[in-house]
């Protein structure tokens, strides 16, 4: 039977890599890589060097370009969709063509699978077709969040309490989360936490968290949001790309930590 | 200057180590262990089993036992609170005590520092109370939360959706957070899932993940909550304790799933 690994790598520090991640990627035949272009080129570099350092057997690597989202399709969700049934059918090619019944291939994810990727959704869809049989494994990894909250030395919940983990786009839609004192914000390409001034929050933020570009910024939110704002797009136009993370604490909490 | 490193481990599998957390316990000198007694021996096993496998130099280990928490204390954060000081002069101790003006130390978390342990929080209070001088970093480890999702295969949050990270403590108090529909309940020592019956939930169930021990159920919560509750007693009788974890979903998530 054909394995797929569906493998996290951590969010940017090769070291990051687990154990159970380099004993899987020593089993694998065929990595399988969707690119998304050149801005992210020091993305494809960091993955080449975590497969040359921590594989010591012979394997082949099978690239393809990434779909690009159709704009013209009005609803998130349903844009996503598309993009995922899209890159269902490379994933569907890639194991009915560069896997022999024997072999194994893995998908490394940046961060963790369980969180903001669709590996494994674009997997299920695969498996839903019914085209070709595989099984396959999750190997977990570090996030960014993790990361963040490493490099900050912070704890991402206050004693006993929630925490929420949300995307930009629901940021600036409909503001904090209610019931939590802590929220971590994923994906925001928009500075959404500048909707967010004149109510004592707290702003840990990080850019290229764990690589040598690493940029870290905390304080208040209404005395750094525009320092981080222009870091960011600063930071974007020099590197070509940017992957962030913040997370916000309002005042209640401050006093548990 | 002395140095402290706070290293996660992983939820419990040995392979979840990072090598950034070996490249870190290979500096060790003085590894402090604070433990909570007999009852959680596998643990205690666990992590001995981890410094055997992966550090090859040699290294002191200093034990100490977990001050227990005050029942008298009826406010939950400030047991907690009191907890915490009692922790924070075994930490200080072991600094100015144990470890040389030139020396190294480390302590071990399950999961991740990051979220749901005390320990950066006692660090800090250490820091606060000026007796003693040390740099410290903090290295990121796999949470339950990500080895539950690994092992279920399953995404923690529906598309471009928020997930709510939780207490069992809260769950039984405030109900599920109202935002969002993927919600992850650690800390659940009262099956606190048994009040949420007749909402058409899913649940994603594990305990001593990435061990041998481990059990993972999953289906309808109606159907499966009292499995569940029996499973959980049953095993926490046979082993002495039980560490576990588990997600809820409301129906519209499942949809996108």
């Amino acid at each position: 039977m054909r394995k797929l690994y569906i493998i996290g790598i951590g969010a940017g520090d090769p070291e990051h890599v687990t154990m159970q991640a380099i004993r899987a990627m020593n089993a694998v035949d065929v990595f399988f890589f969707l690119d998304k272009g050149e801005s992210k080129s020091d993305l494809v570099k960091l993955r080449q060097e975590i497969c040359e350092r921590y594989v010591s057997r012979p394997y082949r690597v099978v690239e393809a370009v990434d779909p690009v989202r159709d704009p013209s399709i009005e609803s998130y969700t349903e844009r996503v969709e598309a993009w995922h049934r899209q890159r269902a059918l490379l994933y569907e090619a890639f194991i009915s063509e560069e896997l022999g019944e024997e072999d194994c291939g893995a998908i490394l994810v940046w961060g963790d699978p369980s969180l903001y990727d669709s590996t494994l959704r674009i997997v299920e869809k695969v498996i839903a077709r019914g085209k070709v049989s595989f099984d396959y494994e999750v190997i977990p990894g570090i996030t960014s969040l993790q990361s963040l909250a490493a490099r900050h030395k912070i704890v991402l919940n206050g004693i006993g309490e929630s925490v929420s983990i949300t995307t930009g786009r629901q940021l600036a839609a409909n503001g904090l989360p209610p019931e939590t004192e802590n929220s971590v914000i994923m994906l925001d390409g928009n500075n959404s936490f500048k909707h967010l001034l004149g109510q004592n929050l707290s702003i840990y933020w990080g850019a290229y968290l764990g690589t040598e570009k690493e940029i870290l910024l905390s304080g208040k939110l209404d005395d750094i949001a525009e320092t981080i704002e222009a870091t960011r797009r600063e930071a974007r136009q020099r590197h070509g790309w940017i992957m962030d993370i913040y997370m916000l604490t309002r005042p209640a909490v401050s006093n548990h930590r």
